[in-house]
């Protein structure tokens, strides 16, 4: 049985003796198999943080009416997915396709378990990438300051808005995001960062990565946050370059970085496997 | 709090509903914490298996009851771990002593939390070593065929049930053993390989590997069992090479892998986060 | 200035003293200009290896003339690749599509430089794929045994000889080829095996490496040759995998290694990068 | 024949067609061998940097004139190293002893072949380590500011200056060194930074990566500069690290990199493997 065949149930709270305890008797007595489990206590914060996917006979009406009563004793934060249901996403790139065309590409083969619902760009390139692949396209053009820019910004929230999706992947969408987007799909949506974050972090990294001459490249894959290339880190990949790798070399290798990391990160996230909390995230990978 | 400050208590049984919750319950029961948990089934052989690091003001005579009538109700095999001690590890080598070294130097500087009670080898060459780190050298020389080596693998033997030790760490102790020793320290021996197994078990791996063209070698640390190479893996290590490197850059290179994985497995089993079942390990890192 | 801008030369005869004098000395006085050189001499062979990448206003016939004397003197295996050519590639595969898929991304978005004049398989599912991309489509269907199993192999070899591409690759072809085949592309075949060679030659080496409970999976590019698995290594890449992975988890982990692998391959032998000898591949990367 | 019984030259001087054939030329006229060569040219730059390894029965008067030509002609730099001659090495750090041990255990083995002539420390924790391995100890304790830090740091130059090594490791040396002893040491000494850089530069660093809720942390080898942690870099390495990592697993985990990358680093400069160049290196490994 693999995970999209079993409930998944993430929990978080203030840690307490008798959380697993309690939690696991629910799950016991309401006909239920704890097929896998996963925790965490963070020490510093004294968070604690639950995953389980859960089998068997389940009532769920009696699992529901308990977990209400868990969720008041230990002031939980909570999600419960239950199998049967595909995450909409929609895709966001600029005119770089290659990690956009990663994601289709998986998708079409099963190895992530999505309806991309759309592609959303700043730029025509990806217009015939959504065709070849039956995907609509949505361009939302404008300019980089001024009205300008706040015209194009409106125009990307409301296409996000209209389609609802689950998750947003900015794959290669080379615009900064404004607050308002940022907070409206907090913890929904994904970035893709061409470095090994902190480092480089903003404009050009690869060019800044091959003056300082370092001996590794990477890339970040992050929730994204008001806060430009500082959100919540799900996956980092990382290359090793030299000397002989100019700037083409160092994006050339960082593509195959960049596409594996994003894609890894999805597929966490579609699992229900990463946690959020205090900026961080705890991957029950 | 550190693990070494915990109790570990490890487990497993034949899977079914229930194991997680009765195990949690008693350690409330008995008012313990549960500060870390780690569990897996393994789907082909239905094998439960877990590891709680356990802190609180436990009542461990209510605990060690209970535990007796889970273990009863559900066929469990244990261990229990109580802080405070330390295992007391043999190092065997051979000429190349850079495992050996290396595990000296972690134990004195306090990464490896051990006692190192003696090195034993069949050759001259760790005696200053173990001189220089103020532990007791057992020399036991002796062929590598007939009379002459079973006389060697009797005094071999005899060192080790002389020093009871809780771990014997094979650094590169270059023998074949038969099977009364494999038998007797059982899950309680580790050897290094020098490369990824199962590639180029035997000997001469990195002839082989030379020879063969691979782009990567390997080490693997692994229980010894009566099969040459062939036991439980607890971890492996992997780097680089190419067409440059001679058989020589090989073992430099192995070097560094194999005292990484090497240490890192010791380490892991003194955790208690290593549990072995069909010849495979679960390692709760 | 890219490598596919410039002149490659590749070199490899018997090793002796003033080889790299008398080609650098050729190249400048014919006018041209040496952008990247890198060589190799294989000691246990004595072998001397050597990639040159020319620039400058050269004097070609002069050049094919003094390479013509330094063959006869130095007795040289050459090859010499002009810009300005694109190699034309056929992608073998069976069902499983995502190396096929990830090679014709790649090529449709530039990171290959290359034609894909065709995918071949034996089975139908790349039809469709095939049809997306606007590649034509080859079926050569057939049994595993006996003479359909010949009519088989006798149809992709025509298949093979009618398109005559540059390079055939292997892109998860499940079907062991006969000699007539691997001696006919001998050195423009690349195959893709899911497994760190040695380890894992041959039928399911996922299953196996589950089986044996190995930390680490891995994919190997190779050129195909007469014995299964066993021809010159060209890249490998490594993933690192835990008791909770099954079967499955091997297989997903292990396709972004495949692809990767397998395209940086293809990219190594397109740029002119592998030389081979004794059954051992020089990547000068 | 190895690294240690070649001579190796290096070279760097602004591009120009016919380098590579005059100093090939030469060598062949002096009666001495490639038996390896590499070379790279920096575009941005147009620096030409090489490294060779020459054998062979060399007339070696006749090779320093005509050395001098091609010094005079392409506006080289260049070194000469032949071969019999061992580096003499200071170690120098402050409470953790990890990195200094593990360059004298490779020292002792052989793996590094240097003299290591000196221990230099700030604090009084490697004594014993010195007196173990029979290396002189040298204490230069003082403050962190002011008057007190002044008289710490001309100690410390005062026993470098003495002891004349060819190069000074800082292994864990935990102060920030003075302009006047980089501009001293330029080029011949050698820092292990606890960090990606130029992630966490500066103090603290795996605290602020366990805050940061990074996924990999890694360490840097570089050439000390004025400039903290900013000095050209001669190695990385980078291990994996998760949520379930306390600072003190970061510590933990990053001491292996740590190790590792210096000791890679520090054999890389012995070998005469880095040519630096506009604060990047040029590593010939």
């Amino acid at each position: 049985m693999t995970t999209a065949e079993l409930s998944v149930l993430t929990l978080q709270c203030p840690d307490q003796p008798g959380i697993v305890a309690a939690v696991a008797n629910l799950i016991a007595d309401v006909g239920g198999n704890i097929a896998n489990a996963d925790q965490h206590t963070d020490r510093d914060s004294a968070v604690f943080l639950q995953r389980i996917e859960i089998d068997g006979a389940v009532d769920w009406a009696a699992f529901d009416s308990g977990l209400a009563q868990l969720i008041e004793r230990f002031s939980m934060q909570h999600t419960l997915h239950r199998p049967g249901t595909r995450d909409r996403v929609v895709i966001a790139c600029s005119a770089e396709l290659y990690c956009a065309a990663d994601l289709l590409t998986r998708a079409s083969l099963g190895e992530l378990d999505v309806d991309v619902v759309a592609i959303v760009s700043d730029k025509p390139a990806a217009g015939e990438l959504a065709a070849q692949h039956g995907i609509p396209f949505r361009l939302v053009v404008g300019g980089l300051a001024g009205d300008a820019r706040a015209a194009q910004e409106a125009a990307f929230a409301e296409v996000l808005d209209e389609l609802e999706p689950d998750l947003v992947v900015l794959a290669r969408y080379m615009r900064i995001l404004p607050e308002s987007i940022t907070l409206r799909w907090n913890g929904r949506m994904i970035n893709i960062h061409h470095s090994f974050l902190p480092a480089f972090a903003g404009a050009k990294p690869y060019h800044r990565a091959h003056q300082r001459g370092v001996k590794l490249i990477g890339a970040t894959a992050h929730y994204v946050t008001a806060e430009l290339d500082a959100g919540p880190i799900i996956a980092q990949g990382i290359t090793a370059v030299s000397h002989r790798d100019e700037v083409e070399d160092l994006v050339r290798k960082g593509r195959d970085v960049e596409r594996t990391t994003l894609a890894n990160a999805v597929r966490l996230h579609l699992e229900h496997r990463v946690l959020v909390w205090d900026n961080r995230t705890c991957v029950f990978a």
